[in-house]
This record gives structure tokens, sequence and C-alpha cells, in this order.
């Protein structure tokens, strides 16, 4: 039996939106960014999407993401321009309107000096009904949060920010524990000791990546558990089978 | 009315399978490659999904992705360890038997010396039933096509190479054009401007992307289409708007 209890579980799902990323123009860095992040506060990354600019595709993921898993976050799609449709496919994900936010607008108004808040920039105040802000220290432009969907610019430094602004918030489980062990040998010499080890030891996520060092194959076992004494004994048991194998 | 002709696009979607990206372990770089990748051969990358190694998730992706796109994409999950189990889950995806392929038996056997090939080295060649091999040049274990899916490796070399191998088999469509015309301007004072030659634009999508530059607030616009002649009326009509809003 695995002695965690699924209430130390909290799960999320990430999705990225922009034909930006699609096309190969803007490589992503948030997802590395999110998954790191979410796993040093104890919520597990658990489906990432990429979806076009496009309303329906945004709706209908944000919608199969916003009911799997406990939270959801987004980036890109919140700023003046026309392509940015996020906070529109988000209110009619979740049916309801949408609107200039009197609260979004006294940021933008505070901002911008007199006579600069443009149609264009006020369209960044267009909030979902219901919808908490989210403070964005970097181009003040708020973030929001609706449901369990958080929604967030996609530069990463701002999505970074945003990130900080909401964690204080976010329920967190156990944080998952890792441990890894690198062998100066290719995967398939230890495989089986692998097999056998993650057999033995519930409660224990066992990976093995394999890697080329020096032209070598080489490989890289992490071992994940958020339980200390079996991510030990797993460890062990790991390293026991690497010395065997080299020898 | 957009010219562009539906028989001229090819899309497809992306899977990548790894708890190592979603801890954040590993940062991806298959995303953006392929993205790359298809954008220069004519197709339309459409989706891109992360899943864990968990058989459920794998199946239900490939899925829902398969059905939808022209290609479906996978990388991880195919080596010789027990967290690969990426070949199974699609075997079941489509229904079908996997066993030992004797084409991909006799390549590990000329690969590895005598008596190397260990049972976990031969789990490299479990194969569904009708796939066809993708060559490896890299580590040789074979990737595979089965129906529209092309089951990759998740190291980026090998993912890579095994593209390579793909590429001159994939159907394409007519190649998406881009122009990119930078704007020493924040986005918002050209947003009016953008949406206007957006909606006169019918076959051409305009993308805004803030970013800074030395301090600065700056944009780069992206003009997309699959015709010469909309691209060039469009970046013209793009270059004069930036053009007035600086003076």
């Amino acid at each position: 039996m695995d002695r965690t209890q699924a209430a130390d579980v909290v799960t999320a799902g990430f999705l990225v939106i922009g034909d930006e990323i699609l096309s190969g123009r803007t490589k992503d860095k948030n997802i590395g960014y999110l998954a790191d992040y979410l796993t040093l506060l104890g919520i597990d990354l658990s489906e990432v999407r990429v979806v076009p600019d496009i309303h329906e595709r945004i709706v209908e993921a944000v919608n199969a993401l916003r009911e799997r898993y406990d939270y959801v976050f987004t980036s890109g799609g919140i700023g003046p321009t026309h392509d940015d449709i996020t906070a529109d496919a988000i209110a009619a994900a979740f049916g309801v309107a949408i609107d200039h936010d009197p609260r979004a607008v006294a940021i933008l108004e505070s901002h911008y000096p007199q006579g600069q808040l443009t149609p264009a920039r006020l369209r960044m105040a267009r909030i979902p009904a219901g919808a908490d802000l989210i403070e964005n220290p970097v181009s003040k432009a708020p973030g929001f949060r609706i449901g369990n969907v958080h929604v967030m610019a996609g530069v990463p430094a701002i999505m970074q920010a945003m990130l900080d602004a909401i964690a204080p918030t976010l329920r967190t489980g156990r944080r998952m524990l890792s441990r890894t062990v690198d062998a100066d040998l290719p995967e398939s010499r230890i495989a089986e000791a692998l097999r056998e080890i993650q057999k033995a030891s519930p409660g224990v996520l066992i990976g093995s990546y394999p890697r080329t060092t020096d032209g070598r194959f080489t490989t890289q076992v992490v071992i994940r558990s958020r339980e200390e004494d079996l991510l030990a004994a797993a460890a062990a048991a790991v390293e026991h089978a690497i010395a065997a194998a080299a020898t």
C-alpha cells in the first residue's frame, strides 16, 4: 500500500496559449520554470497543453484541465492587442460576463500618465465577472484568478512575478522528495535491477534517464517519494544495484 | 474569404511523455525544435501535450490527438527500463498486439556484441503489430510509426535524427510564410492599428509580441500567411502604422 494519502497530493495543469510557441518563433521558457516552482511548493504538475490563439481551443482546453486538476495555470494572451483573447476565452469557459473591471482600471489609471490610457491599454482591464486580480509588479496590467484557474502573462519575467503573488494563496501538498544517483553505465545494464526495485518499492517512483557523458552512455536514476524513509531505502537499493552492475 | 485551401494545410499534434519534464528535472528541448522543423516543412503544429509516465494518460492523449490532426509525434518512454511504457501504451491506444519485432530484434542483434543483448535491451524491440520502424542512427533502438502516429525517443539528439528519417515520408502543406517587423514602441501604441489591419487582411495572421529592449518596452510584430502577396501587403500596412505611431 502506498502510504501517501490522496489528501496530501495537490495537482495542477498548465495551459500555454500562443501561436508563437507552436510556430517555433518563441521558445517556451515557462513550462520548465513552472514545473520547478510547483515541485518546490509541493504541487504536482500533472499535464501541460499548448494551444494556439483560437477562442474555441482555449475554452476547450481550460475546461478540460480545470475539471481534472486542483489548479490550472495559464500563460499568454492577456496583453492589449487583437491577438490577446485569453480573458474573453476564460470568461466563456466559465460562462460569465466580461467587462472593464474598476479595480483593474484604477491600477492602469494610476500607472499611465494622464491621457495615455488608450482604448487598447484599457482593454487589459477586461476581467471576467467574479475574478480576483493577480498583481503584476513588472508592467502593472493584472492577471486574474477565477475558480481554480490562474491567468498569467506569457512574458517570463511577468509570469514569474505573478506566480510569486499567487503562491501564498495556494493549497500545497506534501512535497515530493527526490534523490538522483548517477551511474557510469548505459541504462540497459541496470534496467532489470531497477525494475525489481520499483516493484518492491510502493510509494516510490524510480525514473531512469539515459545520457551521454564524454561520449559514453551513462544514466541518471531519479528516485522520488513523499516519504523520506522510503526514499532512502530505495536509493540505497539503487546504489547497491549500480555497484553490482559495475563490477 | 481566405484563399488558403484546407487541402494546403497539414496539421500535427505533439505528445511529450515523461515525468521528468513535469517535475522540472529535465527542461524540454523538443517542443521548440519540432515546432521549427514542422514550420519549415509546411506542417502546422496545432497542439502540444505533456503527460506523465502513466499508461492510461498516454493512451488517452494519443487517441485524442490522432483523431484530431493529420499527424501525431511523440517523444519519450521508448528505452529499456521499467518506466519506458510508451510502446505498450501506443499498442493499447490502437487496440493491437505488441511483441518483439523480428526487424527490430535484428537491428539490436547486429548492434550489440554477442551475448550482450540482455532481456532489458531486447525490450526495446517490442513494437506494436502493423507498425513501421523509424531508423535511429544514434543508438540503434528504433522508433516506429503506426497509423498517423510517429513514436520517437525523448533524448533530443535521437529525436532529431528520427525526425530526419521521417521527414521524407510526410505529406506537407503549403508553407506558412512569415515576416517580422520590429517596432521601437510598446505594443499598446500600435494595438488599434494592428487590429484594423488584421480585420482587413483575411488569409493573414498578425501576432504582436511585447518585449523589453535596453529597458524600453518594444514590440515584434509577426505577420504570417501562405500567400506571398497577402503577406507583403499586410507587412507594408504594419510598417506604415508603426511609422505613423512613432511620429
